[in-house]
C-alpha cells in the first residue's frame, strides 16, 4: 500500500500509530542531527523527522539525497512535535521515519513552486503541469469543481435533466466564426463545433424535455483577447412553459445556492433593471452596482448659458464623487488626462467642487454662476465636500466614457470590494442592432430571441425600437449569464430571419429543421446560459478566466505545453480530401 | 402563469382546487356530450373533461379543433373521476375545463408518438425531436441523467475532482484516426479532437491532483458500425499512489453504487479473472458469466484415437449444455450449420449426447468407444441428459468460435436474463500484440500502460509474453470499462515507445511534454475509463448505444436531422488556408 493517510490527515489523535504517506518534497531542513522533510500532496503538508544518530544508514542517506519535488513514500510512528505549527492542520504531529523510499526523483523545476513564483507567464504555460502544483492555481480548479457540483445538485433538485448535445454539428454563418472539422466519410463537407447548443436545447423543449441543462464546452474561432479562450464552458439551460419571471426566479435561486455553497454568502434578492435605465444611469448594460454614483443628466440646467461645448452636446452628464472636493489640481489633471486617452475618448472633463463652506469651484466658472452650480449640485444630490465630474458630447460615446470614469472613481474610492457581491438582472435589451458597415440589422442576443410582445408589431416599421424578451445576469459589473424567452412559432421565426436579411431559402437551408419543428407542437420556452469560466473567476476573486482553466491556450490559440496546433502529414490531408493553400 | 401543476402531479387530494396545466394533446375522446382530452408532459398525463352542454361555446369549439400533439393550456377545477384509471398516478382525477387555449397547433406527426411506433429508423432520425417525445426514448435519456448524477455524487464523495481537459488538442498518429480542426490563426496547422484525455489526466497526476474525473466527450474518426458513434462519452478517471487493487476497489464501489441508485440492485463482490483464464475458459476477454458452461479442453482424451480431425487439431474443446441430450437431429444440424457460417468459421461440430440410461450417442461413434465418451463426459462434469458440443482446430480461432457457440447456447437455454447483472474484472492483459500486416507490435491498451513488474525484464526479449498491469470491467459479456496502472518513469516510457517502433525523435515530437513531465516528480498512478453510452445502454437493457444518445449520427457519420456535415463557403475555406481536393 502506497499510503495509509494523505498528507493532510494526521492529527494529535493519531500519535502512537504507524502511518505511511506519499507525496512531494516541499522543503528540507537539517539541524542539530535532525532532518525535517515537509511532504506535500493535494490535501496538505506533513512533516517527517529523521534522527541521524538513531536511524538506519539508508534512511539518512536517502534523506540527504532528496531534492525539491522528489516523490517519496515514508512510513513510521506518528509523534507529537516539540515545536508545533498552529498554521497548518497537521502542525501538532510529525512522522518519525522508519522507512523511506524515493518513488521518483525530480529535476530542479524551472520556476519556484510556491504561491509567489518567479516563473513568467510563458514558462508557466509550457510547464503547466508544474504550475498546477501551486496552491493558488490548484485552489482555482477546486473552486471550479465545487461550482460545477453545486450547479448540478441544484438543477437536479429542480428536475432539470442533463442532456448531452452533439459537438460535431453544422456550420451557420450567423454569429461568430465557427471552428470547422472536415469529414472524411463525406468528402468536401465539414462539421462545425458548436458556439452554443442553442438549437438543440430548443429542440429538446419541442421534444417535451421541459427542463434541460448541460455544463458544456463551446467554441468560437475569434481573435483572442486576454479574457477569451477558443474553447470555453457554459452552464446551458432551457425551460418550457415559462415567462421571463419564472426563469429569473429559477436562476436567481441557482446563483444564491452557489454563493451559499461555495462562499457561504447569503445573497439578498436581485434587483431588476431595464436595459434603457442601465444605459441612462450607468452607461453600460452591465452596471457594477456595488456602489451608487449614478449618472445625472444636466442638459436642462447646463445648456444655454453660453458654454459652447455643453450647448452643442447631445448629452451633458455628471457623476458625484463623495468626499472628493479636496482633490488636488494634480489629481484633477490626472483624471482629465485619463478620460482623454483614446480608449476612453472624451474631449475633456469639467469638474465642480462643492466646498465645505457652501461655495462652488468649477473648471467652467466663467460660464456659470454660483447659483447655476448650486442647481447642478442639487440635481446630483451632492453634499458639501463632494466633487461633480461632468462629461458631454454624443450620447452613446459620452455614456461609455462616463461609465469608465465612474468605475475608475469607484476603484479610487475603494468601492469595488472583491468579496462583496451585488447581482443584478438587466432586462429587455433591444432585439436588433444596426451595423453601419454591412448595412443590416443583427440580433443583439441571437435570432431565436422573442420580442417583448407589445413591441412586436413594430418589428417591420421600427426594428430599432423593439425590445427583446431577454435578460442578463450581471454581478459586480461582469456579465455572468444571459438568455431570453425564445420564439416558438414558425411564422414569427421567419419574420425574424427576414428582418435579419435572410432570404427564405437561406433560412430554410440553415435552420429548416427548427422551423419544421415549430410546426409539430412547440411549447413556449426560454433559457439562459452562464459563462462558467467567468463565474468561477468571480468566485475566486480573479479577473482572468485563464486562471480557472486547467490547460488554457494563449492569445494565438496555441497550447504551448503540448505544442498544438501542429502540422499533420500528407496522408491525413489526403484522407480528408483537402489540401493546404 | 402557464401552469400551476405539471401533468403528473394532481391527485385525489387536489379535488376542489383550481389548477392550470400545459402540455401536448395525447388523445381526444368524445362521448355522450362529454369531451375528454389527455394532456401529456414529461411528468405524466392528466385528463381534461369538457361538458358540451355546460361549457362556454369557445371552449367546446376549441376542444373540437384540437389534434394530436397540439400544445394547449387548460384551467379548471380538479374533480374526482367517475371511472378511475388505476394505471396512472393521476387516474383518480380530471380537470373540469373552465379555460382552454391553444398555445401552438401541430401538424400531423410523420409517425405515431407512442411506445410502439410505425416510424422507420430514417424517419425517426430525421424527426428526432418527435422521436424523443416517445416515453421509451425519453426514459433512456432519463436513465442517462441518473447514471451521470450518481457517478458524480459517488466520485465527489471519494474526493475526486472534476477537471475539464481541452477539446482542441494535438494529433498523434498512434491509435485510431483523429478528427482534425484546421487552425485559422496558425495557417497550415491543425488541432485534433481527443480520442481520450489520456495524457492530460496523467499530467494532472504529475500536478498532484491525486484523484481526477471527468464525464467527457471523445472522438474517433472510424468507419462506423451499428454500435459505434464518432462522438461518444467516457467517465474518465485517474488516481495517484495506487495499485491495481486500489483502483479495482474504488471502481467496483462506483459500479455497485450506480446499480443501487439507478436500478436498486445490490451487487455482490466482483470476481477477478486473469486474461489468460478468460481466453482458456470462455474464449473471450469479455466473458458473459451469467451462466457457467466453461470450456473443457479434451486434447488428452480425444486425440490419438484415429479421428484425424481431432488428431490434427491444435485444440479440441467442449462445452456441456445441461439437459440438451434430447436435442433433435434437426436442432443439432441447425447448430452445425450455425457454427459453419463464415462469421463463426468452424469446420464442423461434434456432439455427444449423455443419455438418461448412462449410454452415450455421438457424431463420432465410429472413432470413440463408450468408454472414451464417458471419459469426455466426466472431464466435462456432464450429467445424464446433458449434451457435449465439441469444436477443434487452431487454438485462437477455435476458442473464438466456441465463445460464440457458448453464447448462442446460453441464449437458447434462457440463461442470459437482461435484468440479471454479473460483473467481472478481467486483469493482466497482454501488453503488446503483433500485427502481421504492418509487422510491428502495438500496445493492446495504449502506450502508457505499465507491465506487470515481474514480466518487465522480458520486454525486449519476448514482448508477446509480457502482461500489462491492465484491467477491464465486464458486465454480462459487455466491456463497460478498462484501464491500467501507467508508466510514470521516463526511461520505462522511452523503452515502451521503442518497443512500439517509435524513433526517439518521433517519441519526443509527439509525447515530449509527457516524457519531460515524468522527470519533474511523477507519482505512481493509474486509472480507468468507462464507456458511458454503453453503461447507460446496459442499465436500460438495450444493446444499441444510439438509443441512449439524444442526437446520434448514422453509419455515415451524418446527422440527418440538421443535415450535417455540409458544404461550407469559399470564404470559410480561404480563412482556414485550405482547399478542397
Amino acid at each position: 500500500m502506497l499510503r495509509t493517510h494523505t498528507c493532510g490527515e494526521l492529527r494529535i489523535d493519531h500519535v502512537g500509530q504507524e502511518a505511511t504517506i506519499s507525496g512531494w518534497v516541499q522543503r528540507i531542513r537539517n539541524k542539530g542531527g535532525l532532518i525535517w522533510i515537509d511532504v506535500r500532496d493535494r490535501y496538505g503538508i506533513t512533516q517527517l523527522v529523521v534522527e541521524e544518530s538513531n536511524s538506519a544508514k539508508e534512511i539518512v542517506e536517502t534523506s540527504e539525497s532528496l531534492g525539491r519535488e522528489f516523490v517519496i513514500q515514508a512510513s513510521g510512528q506518528v509523534i507529537e512535535r516539540v515545536s508545533k505549527n498552529p498554521k497548518i492542520p497537521t502542525g501538532d504531529i510529525e512522522i518519525k521515519v522508519g522507512q523511506l523510499e524515493v518513488l521518483n526523483p525530480a529535476k530542479v523545476p524551472p520556476f519556484i513552486i510556491e504561491d509567489e513564483t518567479d516563473g513568467g507567464d510563458d514558462l508557466r504555460m509550457k510547464y503547466r503541469y508544474l504550475d498546477l502544483r501551486r496552491n493558488v492555481v490548484r485552489k482555482n480548479l477546486e473552486i471550479r469543481h465545487q461550482v460545477s457540483k453545486a450547479t448540478r445538485d441544484y438543477l437536479d433538485g429542480e428536475k432539470f435533466l442533463e442532456v448531452e448535445t452533439p459537438v460535431l454539428i453544422k456550420s451557420t454563418p450567423e454569429g461568430a466564426r465557427d471552428f470547422l472539422v472536415p469529414s472524411r466519410m463525406n468528402p468536401g463537407q465539414f462539421y462545425a463545433l458548436p458556439q452554443s447548443p442553442q438549437t438543440f436545447k430548443q429542440l429538446l423543449m419541442v421534444s417535451g424535455f421541459d427542463r434541460y441543462y448541460q455544463i458544456v464546452k463551446c467554441f468560437r474561432d475569434e481573435d483572442l483577447r486576454a479574457d477569451r479562450q477558443p474553447e470555453f464552458t457554459q452552464i446551458d439551460c432551457e425551460m418550457s412553459f415559462v415567462s421571463q419571471k419564472d426563469i429569473l426566479h429559477t436562476f436567481e435561486g441557482l446563483t444564491k445556492y452557489l454563493f451559499k455553497q461555495v462562499k457561504n454568502i447569503e445573497l439578498a434578492d436581485f434587483p431588476r433593471m431595464e436595459y434603457a435605465d442601465a444605459m441612462k444611469y450607468y452607461g453600460s448594460d452591465k452596471p457594477d452596482i456595488r456602489f451608487e454614483m449614478k449618472f445625472v443628466e444636466l442638459n436642462d440646467v447646463a445648456q444655454n448659458k453660453g458654454f459652447k461645448v455643453f450647448d452643442d452636446a447631445e448629452l451633458v452628464v455628471a457623476i458625484c464623487a463623495s468626499g472628493c472636493a479636496n482633490y488636488t489640481r494634480k489629481q484633477l489633471d490626472g483624471l482629465t488626462n485619463w478620460v482623454k486617452r483614446p480608449q476612453i475618448g472624451a474631449k475633456g472633463l469639467v469638474y465642480v467642487k462643492c466646498n465645505e463652506d457652501g461655495t462652488f469651484k468649477s473648471s467652467v466658472d466663467k460660464f456659470y454662476s454660483q447659483e447655476d452650480l448650486k442647481a447642478w449640485a442639487e440635481k446630483c444630490g451632492a453634499q458639501a465636500g463632494d466633487l461633480l465630474l461632468v462629461l458631454s458630447g454624443e450620447t452613446d460615446a459620452t455614456r461609455k466614457a462616463m461609465c469608465e470614469l465612474r468605475l475608475e472613481m469607484g476603484s479610487q474610492l475603494g468601492l469595488r470590494d472583491k468579496e462583496l457581491f451585488k447581482p443584478l438582472w438587466v432586462v429587455n435589451f433591444p432585439l436588433l442592432e444596426y451595423d453601419r458597415d454591412t448595412k443590416r440589422w443583427y440580433a443583439m442576443h441571437h435570432p431565436f430571441t422573442s420580442a417583448v410582445p407589445e413591441d412586436l408589431p413594430h418589428l417591420e416599421s421600427e426594428p430599432g425600437k423593439v425590445r427583446a424578451n431577454a435578460y442578463d445576469l450581471v454581478i459586480n459589473g461582469v456579465e455572468v449569464g444571459g438568455g431570453s424567452i425564445r420564439i416558438h412559432n414558425r411564422e414569427e421565426q421567419e419574420k425574424m430571419f427576414n428582418a435579419l436579411g435572410f432570404t427564405p431559402e437561406e433560412a430554410k437551408e440553415q435552420f429548416g429543421f427548427l422551423l419544421d419543428a415549430f410546426e409539430y407542437g412547440a411549447p413556449p420556452h426560454g433559457g439562459i446560459a452562464f459563462g462558467f469560466d467567468r463565474l468561477c473567476a468571480l468566485f475566486g476573486g480573479v479577473d482572468s478566466i485563464r486562471d480557472f482553466i486547467a490547460f488554457p491556450k494563449n492569445n494565438s490559440g496555441r497550447d504551448v505545453m503540448i505544442d498544438s496546433p501542429s502540422a499533420i502529414n500528407n496522408e491525413q490531408l489526403d484522407e480528408l480530401s483537402i489540401k493546404l493553400k
